[in-house]
């Protein structure tokens, strides 16, 4: 295969750089995380794979399964759900308090924290029993019956989760979230505290470099709509630091505060990193330099 | 040439519908077009070619030529220009002001006004004589002498435009405008006035598209940095709309109040649409429709 | 009582003109208020008192009793409540979010609901029984026992009180809230829903006039703090409607949804008038006429 | 007279406490004068005078001659003047921008930078020779032919004004200002240079506290619109201390970066204080320490 050595060459050559991030400490359970791991693995359409490092320990995917969550929604709601959710990139976190005032409680994008609230209330009404059957879901997509919500991070969120109870209200006065804001916040930490190691994550995604069809051989989304969620990935994935990803690496992806980052590389392949300690923008310190460094070497930007 | 008969297709489709757009009336000249003109032009880096409509009537391609005054700047101070200006998406045309005061005077990416400006003062600052270098630069990247500034357009700007004046003076307050404020402008309006048609846009814009030689061969930008002012494109090219440009065509691209839209392939092609009327984002109404529908067809997003 | 005339002139004045303000409706129970309710009553330290109209209806003070929550949380706390709570301005209702973001969760005034919010927190911290005491305390200040909370409003309020709740989460996110979110906003709706009729009001707010002494001798604040309450009301008594209030009316005073309106002016009386249907800032429309009219005929603004 | 010994008293009280405040930076000019000046002046309207320290030293009065054009420009307009400037306080100097943009073009009152040069238009167009009609005006309310513009300050600012003249072309292309914005800046730069020394800065100011009557007999303003700008003062004339000066001072007052600040009692006196250090928000150290130390001796605040 050949990314594998280009990857063994990127993992050695950030392994040992000075780590300038710092656990994510909002979140207790979080900020126990062993801040040393660090791994990497590919997955690609012709069915190559490779993994370095800590690729087969579990973390917490975090924000991550907003894109799970927001791919079986669009596939319930189809173009509907842009009705409830904009596709802009939202400037900063300082505007999206705002921005919802202005834009009467419209979140700018599914993945800023507003977005996956949205998306997450139109699962608790779609779904017979949300919990159970979105986990059934993100385990079909590889058939791996051993991916799990994990409890502990989802209590640990919870007790200390009051800026999203504040942002779930918020959006509830103005009629944009139908449910009950404590079922639907129950929910929303619940999708966010499922854990995958690499390997998982990277087989997850390949839908997204495959227009749609899961490694599983489900047909989740139709190419164009497996288009827009990587467009969607590439303008809104990394926050406020989105236009640098783009800038940097060049290709749509998706980071979590556990310290995981996907990236697509649209008909071939999906990467994943894992690396805890997050730059201040919340992103994996570690998994930026990996993928900017992969981009740059391998020459796959899509741009 | 393969795209021929799917441009002919959606011109056919696009030009009779009902044109929602308005013209931009902001600036007194521009409110004088024929608000019926509609050209496509496309150039491809496999040398072929094709236009259909208006594509040969000159038009004032305004904010599209703050992609050029980028890639000669980013040529010039290389790296270093990143110091001065960002590379995010800035959410809203409202946040702007705000933002640059958040921002301490540091504009969200370089194609907004306030972005735009910091550009030119960096031209101001490294060319002789910069208006008359800058025509040169961009004739030079087409060997086509015929392409000049409006002297009218940019007079009529110059007339009116009270909040870029407002704009150059905010960031010159932060110290980030290094010259007179008044002669940044004066060549700021100068810059956005530049006629060209639709062919002569997708063959100016079509180094892109080829890894950053110009179609008269000189190689402008390196291919990481021609990746990258793709990305900004990207992310950054429609202001607030962006996201939907991204999500719905999937190309890099950047638009003009004049109605034009470049958007690009890489590795394929340079598309030009020409149509007045814009929508309420500032964006013409019918260029993007075309793009839609071109790269729907074609299947040629980069997503 | 020199007042006497000049307010039965007001009254007749303002009772037939066409009130333009609407009925608050995001609180259910106060939407089925007869709108045409108007009445006026004035206490005076020289201890005269004079009400016209249904004076002795009682209604929802809502907000007003903010003013008392602080009286009693200013003289447990003293100086130190302003560590938690500022003294400036908010500006409009609309700013308060980006400032509690700006000002790390520290509400601009205690009369905004952010400030009101942290004023029912100290209470919580400090009162055995919240409920049951504060109650007992605004009692005490005129030894009238008929005073009481409307567990029907409350009910109301609480059932559509999503802004709220986001508030109060928000503001916990930042560490200004001690108390549980829930049992805070439980206090706040309670207080908010306390019923007085004007002449109860305008008794019950004579120890502004007073040096801080209430009707029943109760020495509830020093001369300076009276002082600077009434200073807090002057400044920040009306939303983004005090500077007009100020301009026109000139007297401290203090609004509430219900359509009550309670102004002071030091040294010599309290005013209470109640005409439930609100202008478009949120406060009486004829209430605010009627104190406009009084000031002016009585030449008793304090400026 | 009965101040004079308190005043005497709060002079030494003050006069050797550490001085935290800074000389203002960002004109050159202000930048050169002796910080430790330290003056008081009294002007009482039973005709007693005091005065200590440096009262007679002339100083750049800046924004307390706001005061002075709009009480010119109110004579002139009368109620219409507030068809084109708000009466409510602005929150905080971030938010002025994002206000403007709300409010489309209309200042939040008279007394922020916005506001004054609205008032300035105002009178740049109905005066026949604004600069040399407005100080006419001014040495008319003390028939004193010694106060005049500085030139040396007006020039400093004049250079490095880049963030006025934002504001003004800003309003501008709301239509706010009528005239050109290099005329209006010009007369707006003049008008803050004005130099008066505390003893005739108070006598100028009696008038608000003489029902708009000036020291030299003329009637400025009707007794309604002189509370009514005491009102403006009160909750404007800080910017975002305004609250804070009402809280602990109780006068309405208005300031300037020259270090001087004026407060009235209607009815009572006017008092000038100048030290030039200012603290964080841009107001007199010391001047603030002054003013609250003299109202709580005297017990005379307004409220």
């Amino acid at each position: 295969m050949e990314y594998k050595s280009i990857i063994k060459e990127v993992y050695n050559g950030v392994k040992d750089i000075e780590d300038k991030g710092k656990l994510a400490s909002y979140i207790p359970e979080l900020a126990r995380i062993n801040p040393n791991k660090f791994g990497i693995h590919i997955s690609s359409i012709d069915n190559n794979q490779y993994g370095i490092g800590n690729y087969l320990d579990r973390f917490s995917i975090q924000s991550i399964s907003k894109v799970l969550a927001l791919t079986l929604a669009y596939k319930i709601m189809k173009q509907k759900i842009w009705e409830r959710v904009g596709v802009e990139p939202s400037g900063t976190a300082f505007n999206s308090l705002v921005q919802l005032e202005a834009d009467k409680g419209i979140p700018r994008n599914p993945f800023i924290n507003a977005g996956a609230m949205v998306v997450a209330d139109i699962l608790v009404t779609h779904l017979k029993n949300p919990k159970k059957d979105f986990l059934a879901f993100v385990r079909s997509l590889t058939n791996n019956r051993n991916i799990n919500y994990s409890e502990k991070i989802a209590a640990s969120e919870k007790s200390v989760g009051y800026r999203n109870v504040a942002l779930c209200n918020f959006i509830k006065s103005f009629g944009n979230i139908i449910n009950k804001p404590a079922e639907v916040l129950d929910f929303y930490f619940d999708l966010c505290s499922i854990e995958m190691n690499c390997k998982e994550l990277s087989d997850t995604f390949l839908f997204l470099a495959s227009d749609g069809k899961s490694k599983s051989g489900i047909q989740l989304l139709t190419n164009s709509q497996n288009k827009r969620l990587n467009a969607l990935m590439q303008t809104c994935g990394f926050y406020d630091e989105s236009g640098e990803f783009a800038f940097k690496v060049g290709l749509p992806g998706k980071s979590g505060v556990g310290g995981g980052i996907i990236a697509i590389h649209p008909d071939r392949y999906a990467i994943a990193v894992w690396s805890p300690r997050l730059n201040e923008k919340g992103n994996s310190y570690k998994g930026m330099r990996v993928l900017e460094k992969f981009t740059t070497k391998t020459e796959s930007s899509i741009f």
